[in-house]
C-alpha cells in the first residue's frame, strides 16, 4: 500500500517503483473501510478522483479512458447480452457504460466494499450516472469470488472483472481457479472481460494474467489503451471466449449507436488496439 | 519552463497543468546552454535521463518507446531511403534507429544545441550507440529551420523532425511555413515524420499539428503509442506523404530485419497504432 502524504504540498501522488504520478488538489475524504484505505480528492485537472490503498482508481475527467475500453469490446461484440455480471466496479462507471446497452435485461454487480459504492455515489455521482436508479441493476455487497463460485453453469452472457491491482481485496480475481469459474458460468457465445494491468509498469503481472486466461479459455487476447493516471499511463484489458474470438468483431449497428456518446471507443479504435501489441509482449506471449 | 526542484526530496518531476510525473533519483548535471536548461539525472527505474527546460525528453530504459515509433514507420515503408534528414534528435536515439537501416547512404542531422549532443554522448552513450562513429552520419550544429529553407528541392527521401514541445527553440518546427519547406525538399515517394505531442495532455496542439500537416501534404495520419515519462504517457507521431499514404505499408523484408531488435515496433503494432485513434480526436480531425 502506498502512503497518502499529508497534503501540505497540494499534491496527491501514487508511488510505483521509483516513479510517481501526482495530481494537484486536496484530499476530501481519507478513511479506512473494512477492506482498504479509501481516498477521495478534488483535483485541478480531472475533477474529483478516487484512490484505493494509495493507488489511482478513477477521476471524473478521465474515467472514460478506462470504462469504455473495458465494457464495449465485450458488449458490442457478443451475440446476446441479456444477462451481465460485473465483479467489482464500485465507482459505478462500468455499470453506467453497460446499461447504455438497451439489450441488457439484468445486470448483477458484486462489489466487496460497500463503502466504495457509498462514497462514489456521494462524491463521484457522474460515474454511476443513471445506472444507480436503473431497475435492471442488482447491486450485491459481497465477495465476487464466492458469487462466481456459487453461480450456476452458463448463467451469464458477459462477465466483467473490474478490480484493482492484484493485491489486497482484488488478489483472488487473477488466478486460475477464479478464471475457471468465470468460464463455467459463461453462456455459449459469451465474452469474459477483465482489466489486465500495464504491459510496462506491471509487465510480469500482465503477461501472467494473459497467459493464465489463455490456459483457461480457448480464445483470449489483450487490448492496449491509455489511462494517464495509472502507472505508466499504458493499460490493458483482456477479453476471452470459449468458442471463437467474438470480442474482435463488434456488431456494426450496436457499435454505431454506442460510439455516439463515446470519447475513446469506436470499432476502428478497438480493431487497432487489439493489434497495437508491443513486440516485447508479443514475444513473451508466444514463448 | 518548469522549475527543476532542489533535489532534497529525491524526486525529479515534470509539471504540466496540475499533473506531475516524477522519477526518483539524483541530478547529475543542471546547466543552461545558449538555448535551454539541460538537466541530466540518474533515476532508479529508467537509468540516466534527460530533461530540457524541465520537461522529460528521454531515459535509457524507456527511449525505445519513442525512437522506434518515430523512425521505423517511415524508414520501413519508403521505397527509397538513400538520403535522410533529422531535425533535432540531439540525444542520438533517432540517428541510431535510422542507421540500423543499411540502405541509408547519408544521414544529415541538424541539431540547434551542440550542448545537448555533447552531454548525451557523455551521459547517455547507449542512445546514440554506434551512430556517432558511423561515417554515414553528418552532424550539423545549426538551426533546422534555416537548414530546411536552404536545402534544394527534392533532396531527401525521409525528413524526420525530432524536436521538443512547441515552445522555446522547437517552436518553429510546428508551423505551416516549416512544413511547406519539408514538403518541398522531399523526393517523390518520400516520407515526412514528426513527433506530434499527446492527444490528451496537449489535445489542441496535437490536433493543430495534424491539421496543419494535412493542409500541406496530400496524405497525413497520426499514429498513437506510449511514452510513459511524457505528460499523460499517451503520445503521437504524424507521418505524411505527397503521393499516397506509403507510411501505412511497411515493406515486409525490411520490417522483418528491423523488428528483430525492436522492443515496441513491429508491422503488426504499426498497423494497429494507426487505427487506434481515440474517437474524440477522430471527430476533431473530421470537422
Amino acid at each position: 500500500m502506498n502512503p497518502i502524504p499529508a497534503n501540505s504540498t497540494g499534491w496527491i501522488d501514487e508511488y510505483h517503483q521509483g516513479v510517481r504520478y501526482g495530481l494537484e488538489g486536496e484530499i476530501l475524504i481519507n478513511e479506512k473501510s473494512k477492506f482498504q484505505q479509501i481516498t477521495l480528492i478534488q483535483s485541478k485537472r480531472y475533477g474529483k478522483g478516487l484512490l484505493l490503498n494509495g493507488c489511482w482508481m478513477t477521476a471524473e475527467g478521465q474515467e472514460k479512458h478506462y470504462h469504455e475500453c473495458l465494457v464495449h469490446p465485450a458488449l458490442c461484440s457478443a451475440k446476446c447480452i441479456d444477462r451481465v455480471l460485473i465483479i467489482g466496479g464500485g465507482d459505478g462507471g462500468t455499470a453506467r457504460e453497460c446499461l447504455r446497452h438497451k439489450e441488457i435485461a439484468k445486470l448483477d454487480m458484486v462489489e466487496i466494499d460497500g463503502k466504495v459504492i457509498e462514497l462514489s455515489k456521494k462524491y463521484l455521482p457522474s460515474l454511476g450516472g443513471k445506472a444507480w436508479q436503473d431497475p435492471r441493476l442488482n447491486v450485491n455487497i459481497q465477495d465476487g469470488i464466492s458469487w462466481v463460485a456459487n453461480s450456476p453453469n452458463a448463467s451469464y452472457d458477459i462477465v466483467i472483472v473490474d478490480g484493482s491491482d492484484p493485491a489486497g481485496p482484488a488478489k483472488g480475481l487473477f488466478n486460475k481457479a477464479f478464471f475457471k469459474d468465470c468460464r463455467r458460468i459463461l453462456r455459449p457465445n459469451g465474452i469474459f472481460a477483465t482489466q489486465s494491468e500495464s504491459p510496462e509498469a506491471f509487465r510480469e503481472v500482465h503477461i501472467d494474467i494473459v497467459k493464465t486466461i489463455r490456459e483457461v479459455f480457448d480464445f483470449a487476447d489483450p487490448l492496449y489503451g491509455w489511462v494517464p493516471m495509472y502507472p505508466s499511463g499504458w493499460w490493458s484489458w483482456t477479453f476471452a471466449c470459449i468458442d471463437g474470438p467474438h470480442y474482435k468483431k463488434p456488431i456494426l449497428k450496436r457499435a454505431e449507436h454506442i460510439s455516439k456518446e463515446c470519447e475513446i471507443w469506436s470499432r476502428r479504435w478497438q480493431k487497432g488496439a487489439f493489434e497495437a501489441i508491443p513486440l516485447f509482449i508479443e514475444r513473451e506471449l508466444n514463448k
